[in-house]
């Protein structure tokens, strides 16, 4: 059995005629966990009764045309790095054994107020950072799903949810999303309330996987419509429902550091993509041919160290408070970061600022030259082994750029997904999305998947 | 009995050779607990039996020549609104009654880490918000210590601590600091690590209330040695210690929009200390003969407003989550502020962050101009009556500017304490404190104390 996408919004004509229901969403998805959650482990926790009792409100709802926003009664789930009220949130550390937060973080609160149906918590490594907890990928048991955000990247990819939500501070969306088969989507930096996880990194964000890009969009913006950005950000704006497709006039090929590793698959597989957006009258745009993209490409080489750099720094604390309590308790890559940081000084963290801040000024000087970068999410397929979550060579750009992020699940190579990634300008989030439904929409249509 | 401070650092060299010990400090607290707390209720939890441990722990370090920090041994307090892991944090809500964190918040980790003795959590009005929690204000029972650090500024001010953790988003701890007559610094924006405290808005700052400008300065530089300021901000640098008073070439007037309203005994109070320094050859520039300040002035005159509305929008959640759970265990006050904040728009939202950061760079433009601004901490003392915190227009551009300010207790009005409001540069606090150090001592020699 293939895994399979179970989008809902794009579905809004069925909902709204009585066709297709919340419940019947809802029992579809707990089918596909009976079948796939005993071998991908994507949960750590879930609430079925209290779903079906959300489930049946929210069918309540689409019968009287009186929903609470577009993804009323849409199947999500919960990354347990994110507090929730109802449900254990355990940080995929044994620190947090059984912990039960007093109140639901953000986004999950505003996911429950826009009347989504959370069925679970889905599996982080530890501290949403480095240690992987065991969940397999959907399309080859024996490869990873990715991380951080591992068991929304699989739950998603098996039909066991229509969205969950994830957070990046490297790769942890994008990077998953592109080996599960699924849409990602990571905001600009501050554009989903934070609040409530343990997510206190500079530049990481809360962002929704999801079956379509319609669904990570509609969830995306439910939340920020009731919650808001990160405090002293503007927060995601645009339309409720996904922004009308745009064809994009230019796209910048963003090879990223990881480029020379590039499957020669993966590698066909985009080469075939970007003639099929050629074909559809998109310029594709090379360093080569325009300095500032050279740029911008020396700017975030290193992109990955700066990004570690800056979060080792900022987990001081609570790593140290951690360590103190129960030093076994943490992984070695956890102990291993509290040191890194321990051997760092504030002048190093600053350099480090100054550098992000330098990519960051260099991807604003494209802002007219293209309207998106084009490139992978990653090297190739999925590894193979569940001892790393892959390398986020080709994800971390966008995470030290601050900048929206989508990952389009339209290529693949060793017959495994790969996610083509569209990086935005900061704040343009709508406009990414914009151009991404319309590339989705050629590439589909064009016959754009290669492998 | 008068409230009498009961300074720490000061006294390095006592330390050092044994005349003076954290236990004996400790003790001389716990004296004064025992006559002022029945009174005052600075305190919503206290670990006598843990601070005695810690207070011999730190004897020994000294007695050894190993102490971990400067503020080795101090006796501190924590508002109520940041977490720690042996006492309650109850946020100043019945929503968080009897809720015990499982982690220390970074201050309070940190200044654990460096030796300090925790004697107790202090009293925090609502949420660090408006709504007052009964503390008394040691010098007339009948008026309000300040807030929203209410119990840190009392406590401090009656000699029961040697200093305390507070935050301030509007004037939670100059004013404060001021009404009860102790040192109060609140860093630079990003200053300091807020992890693990519930004070989540964009320009909020952790700093510390003290009694003396050392044990302030010692205080906050101990805990950002060990976890460094704010992710995404440089965080406090500078000397461990005090740094040396510098004598400022020019202080400018900072009148604010509160000087109208300014206490007849208050303006005579300022205008005897601004004399005072001008004797010590301090230039003091008036807005009329300096359009920079002029224009700060103006871009600052509706701090207040300013920053309340940012405040508002950021309390979406979680105020929102505390409203669906039990909206009557809010104040009224709470639920106007998330009534306001569901009547504004995104919108309106940023055109305030737009307002704040002109604010900052009007600020900016005076650098080169002046070392440092120059005003009080309220129009006069601290209001009869409990039912109120006092109002914040004069310490909320100092919020909203994102600046480091201290609060010196020197001067009075009506028989009680007032602070001199010495506001600097942004990241530029030690330059600050310097300046303060020295108008401090020019103050105490040259007989500035009016009222």
């Amino acid at each position: 059995m293939l895994p399979q996408l179970r989008p809902y919004t794009d579905h809004a004509a069925a909902l709204a005629d009585g066709r297709h229901t919340p419940r019947a969403l809802l029992e579809a998805c707990l089918e596909a966990m009976e079948q796939w959650e005993p071998q991908v482990g994507a949960f750590t926790a879930t609430d079925v009764e209290g779903a079906r009792r959300a489930a049946d409100a929210a069918t309540a709802r689409w019968k009287n045309g009186r929903t609470l926003s577009a993804i009323d009664g849409m199947t999500v789930g919960i990354k347990d790095i994110i507090d929730t009220d109802n449900m254990p949130t355990q940080m995929g550390s044994p620190l947090f054994e059984g912990h039960q937060p007093r109140f639901s973080a953000a986004s999950a609160w505003a996911l429950r107020d826009a009347g989504a149906v959370i069925l679970g918590k889905t599996v982080t490594t530890e501290f949403a950072s480095t240690e992987p907890r065991g969940t397999r990928n959907p399309w080859d048991l024996s490869r990873t799903p990715g991380g951080s955000s591992s068991g929304s990247g699989a739950a998603v990819a098996a039909g066991m949810l229509a969205g969950a939500m994830g957070t990046q501070v490297v790769g942890s969306i994008i990077r998953p999303a592109g080996y599960t088969g699924v849409y990602g989507f990571k905001p600009s930096v501050g554009g989903i309330n934070r609040g409530g996880s343990l997510d206190l990194l500079s530049h990481s964000c809360s962002g929704p996987m999801a079956a379509s890009l319609s669904d990570a969009w509609c969830m995306a913006r439910a939340i920020t419509e009731r919650v808001g950005g990160d405090p002293g950000y503007p927060g995601l704006g645009g339309p409720l429902l996904l922004p009308e497709a745009r064809r994009p006039a230019t796209l910048a090929l963003l090879r990223t550091a990881g480029w020379p590793g590039l499957h020669p698959e993966a590698r066909a597989a985009l080469d075939g993509a970007l003639e099929t957006l050629r074909g559809g009258g998109v310029r594709i745009l090379l360093p080569e041919e325009c300095p500032e993209l050279a740029v911008l490409e020396a700017a975030t080489a290193e992109s990955r160290a700066i990004a570690m750099g800056i979060n080792a720094w900022e987990w001081l604390w609570p790593l140290g408070a951690f360590a103190e309590r129960d030093a076994a308790a943490l992984s070695p890559s956890a102990r291993e970061r509290l040191a890194a940081a321990r051997g760092m000084t504030r002048a190093d963290y600053v350099a480090l600022l100054e550098r992000r801040r330098a990519a960051r000024a260099a991807l604003a000087r494209l802002a007219g030259l293209c309207d998106a970068l084009v490139g992978v999410t990653a090297a190739g397929a999925a590894p193979v082994g569940l001892g790393s979550t892959g390398d986020p060579v080709f994800v971390a750009p966008g995470s030290v750029l601050g900048a929206p992020v989508v990952s389009l699940p339209v290529l693949r190579c060793e017959g495994m997904p790969l996610g083509l990634q569209l990086l935005g300008f900061r704040d343009q989030d709508a406009a990414l999305v914009s151009r991404a439904a319309w590339i989705g929409d050629c590439l589909r249509d064009g016959g754009g998947r290669a492998g």
